[in-house]
């Protein structure tokens, strides 16, 4: 018998996963598929039901801390996670990997990192990018920010759920990538958004306009695969009444952090606090569960949508 | 023989071809290859004296328009392609080709068009996408704005020179998607090179924000082909000194066309008002002939660039 062999796998088999939303159960089901013993935890119990009819446990939480090798979060902000690690802190076993994938600030990613290096566990903030699809076709990317030597372990641990693993640099390393990333694609949203309305105003048909976009210089995830008008795409939230998204309640909380991050080194933000400013407005006007696309309806003047 | 394969071959073997800059030369160059005859008219000498290095001829334009199937124009504006169409006018045959390719104003492009056709002939108003390079390969985009029954044999026409070909409606059509698309790109080069700051900024590595950014939500144009950070992609224009690009005077242009056109629509166009601001702000600065990618050394507080 190859021992070596043997304590590698069982290193990484005992698993606790918190938040089964619509990212974390599709990923916490796909660690399941890789053989992987996981025990899923919510606030929301139809959703720990659900996860246990993917052949998910959930039986005590802290107990689960206890036995882990790895703990994974996958929450909807940074207020959940530090929830979530000050109460793990009390049960884990030295040397547990402690694996953020939620989306928060790179200071507070900094801050549990940090703390959690020097509580002896092992660390790594790693927020993702692919959305729901990407989680349940196991092909997301992950940003990791972590100790550079743990990255070759990270990427073993995280196989089963994604496709790109990218070192991010420290603790706030993914963090920082991942904010950028999504203020340039609210940026682009947008701005495809106000480029559409216009060519829509001036008597485009709106198909064309996305055809020659996508080969055009003015392709963007927003124009190929994102597609804000409806039925230009299919499998859009545009062409589902703009549901089950990334809403724009995410997308605000994203600019808020992004534009928080542009003052802390004082950089002036223009296009981004403008954008970020569309998304208050629409979660104000009671958009907030609308996909992020939702904005080209209200440039385009359409309330009623 | 087969006389109507030879009329067919005829019909559009004798070209004049107006504007012979950086786009121009190549496209007419592509013409060449095809096996057309091409004269080629510039105000600058030094343009047809390279035109005709590559095998072009250059004798007098009057009798040249006058004897040609097809005029082709690449213009830097709609005053040039003006005086241009309104001296052919005089000497062109009835049933010739007018193909303007310049970018200008949706509206200027439907007064061109139905006076052209108001005089019998065929106008054809499409601007390209692709860039030098792809007018170089001969893998344009045409945007083409004309009558429908044309489409099949503008296709024919164009063909040597590029490789999509988007039928977009009356004459308008075409510079209208084209508008759309330039709108959308400076939105998009504007708001990553705000994203790629912030990031810098925050300690990120330029090089692995781009490589991440390539495959996530926040790709576009401007991450992975034209990213305005030197040094991070081979053959851009930032990676050497911002020369040789797209160059900001026309980036500025193109944005107050998209921006008239806004008003004429009543869009209230915020970012692209903004985004325009940048680039008359370039200009100012003495900036106009560095590529459009200087922006981010604007948005950085580089200013010494």
């Amino acid at each position: 018998m190859n021992f070596y062999k043997y304590s590698r796998k069982f290193a990484h088999d005992r698993i606790t996963f918190i938040g089964l939303g619509n990212m974390g159960t599709p990923m916490a089901t796909n660690l399941l598929k890789a053989g992987k013993k996981v025990s899923g935890y919510d606030l929301n119990t139809e959703f720990v039901e659900n996860f246990k009819k993917e052949g998910g446990h959930s039986d005590n939480l802290n107990q689960s801390i206890k036995e882990s090798d790895v703990i994974f979060a996958m929450l909807p902000n940074f207020k959940a996670s530090d929830d979530v690690w000050k109460n793990a802190y009390k049960h884990m076993k030295k040397g547990a990997f402690i694996i953020d994938t939620s989306t928060f600030s790179p200071v507070d990613a900094k801050v549990i990192g940090e703390e959690a290096k020097g509580k002896g566990f092992i660390p790594a903030i790693c927020p993702v990018s692919g959305g729901v699809q990407g989680a349940k076709n196991g092909t997301l990317s992950f940003m990791i920010g972590s100790d550079k030597d743990q990255f070759e372990m990270l990427k073993t641990i995280l196989q089963p759920m994604g496709k790109n693993f990218y070192y991010c640099g420290d603790f706030a390393g993914g963090q920082t990538i991942k904010i950028c990333n999504n203020l340039c694609l609210a940026i682009q949203m947008v701005g495809f958004s106000e480029s559409m309305a216009l060519g829509v105003k001036l008597g485009a048909d709106p198909k064309v306009v996305t055809e020659v976009m996508s080969t055009s210089t003015g392709r963007c995830y927003s124009v190929d695969t994102y597609n804000p008008v409806p039925g230009v795409l299919p499998n859009t939230p545009a062409s589902r009444n703009y549901d089950n998204g990334y809403n724009n309640e995410l997308m605000k909380k994203d600019l808020v952090i992004a534009n928080e991050c542009a003052e802390s080194v004082k950089l002036d933000a223009e296009i981004g606090r403008m954008v970020r400013d569309y998304y208050i407005k629409l979660v104000d006007l009671g958009k907030e569960k609308k996909d992020m696309g939702y904005v080209y309806q209200y440039i385009l003047g359409n309330k009623k949508v």
